[in-house]
């Protein structure tokens, strides 16, 4: 069986999970406290991170290598548009949202709020969480004006932008950090996403210390 | 003609500029000081960072989303092997260098010594750049325990993952940050790459206010 060792709150692994789940590959799923530097972990991944998927004899590393390889042998649904033009916005966006919304927005809130206390490493520094709340408004306004666009965040196909975007998204809205009523129409894509069934594993974590808010899994939210 | 707008000193530029020389892709470099954040750079990436490749109309940023865009439209030299696990392997360690290597070394000696004074932002903080001279020997004999196995770093053929690694230590190199005598196998795969005519405009690069060691060009260094 396939494995893929993860932590719920990490928008790395729930990328993976979104394109495993929407190109219906089974998988069990094993939380790996990744920080706590387990040497068996270390041999799977010497960089020490999550998500690795072990699949077809392999112990793979680093979200969006996963993804292409997953894209590669299981082309079926595509997540990536099959022109080069389209397939760079697509790797760009997931650029942006694992480099840069990750930069300015997960690592100041989810990481402050949750990792740090998680890890043992203290408390959120306020300096922190206050440029990510600040930088969260940007963000969701560059989605917005990608979306007054497009569809989707790429183009008029569903792609792994979008769910580059909602892996980030989701872990922020599982400590209510995003303000959903800023921008409807990122909203309404948000909705859309979060109703398809690959999105379900998601919403059914529970991490504990921290229990979610009701509206994280409400479909109608 | 195409356009590359970029830092001499950035290892994503660089990796970009090796993949255009190798392919032989013809551009005119633009240096762009994008921590000037001009109005004309900002439209054409709203991140705001370099690279970024005017090629075939688009504006592209990102620099992997980049090179595998490049890749896709002027597939020879291949720098990709054709089958989806050694794609992987490319892909994971191009992640592992301008993540991984970047995080606990580019960014902790180039950066402080260099790119803040550029942009003035003030002296290094001697805390980064001894955290960055301990962890770049680590990450050395990662390259060596590579290539103990392999001829090039993600198997037997040259790919993008020792670009994406020359890049780095390239820039590290022109500030005399690389102990080649660490590991004589490391030493030997970066002459190699080095003695490549596409490696050429890197090894001509001067920086003001930072000139190279001698051994920087020197391809018998």
């Amino acid at each position: 069986m396939n494995r893929l060792y993860h932590v719920p709150l990490s928008p790395f692994c729930r990328k993976v999970r979104l394109v495993l789940a929407e190109k219906k590959i089974e998988v069990d799923l094993i939380e790996e406290r990744y920080w706590e530097r387990d040497p068996d972990f270390l041999r799977r991944n010497p960089a020490g991170k999550v998500p690795v998927l072990r699949i077809d004899g392999l112990a793979m590393a680093e979200s969006q290598a996963i993804c292409e390889y997953l894209e590669e042998t299981h082309p079926t649904p595509a997540l990536l548009p099959s022109d080069p033009k389209g397939r760079h916005e697509v790797r760009r966006l997931c650029a942006w949202f694992d480099d840069k919304f990750h930069h300015d927005v997960t690592s100041k809130l989810l990481y402050e709020r949750v990792n740090k206390k998680m890890m043992g490493q203290g408390y959120p520094e306020s300096r922190n969480v206050k440029a990510g709340a600040t930088q969260i408004k940007h963000h969701i306004d560059y989605i917005g004006w990608l979306l007054d666009q497009r569809r989707w965040l790429a183009g008029d196909v569903m792609t792994l932008a979008d769910f580059a975007a909602a892996a980030h998204l989701s872990c922020l809205d599982y400590i209510s950090d995003v303000d959903w009523n800023r921008n409807t129409v990122v909203k309404d894509w948000y909705a859309k996403i979060k109703s398809r069934p690959a999105f379900r594993s998601l919403l059914a974590d529970q991490v504990p210390g921290f229990p979610p808010p009701a509206h994280y899994s409400d479909l109608d939210f």
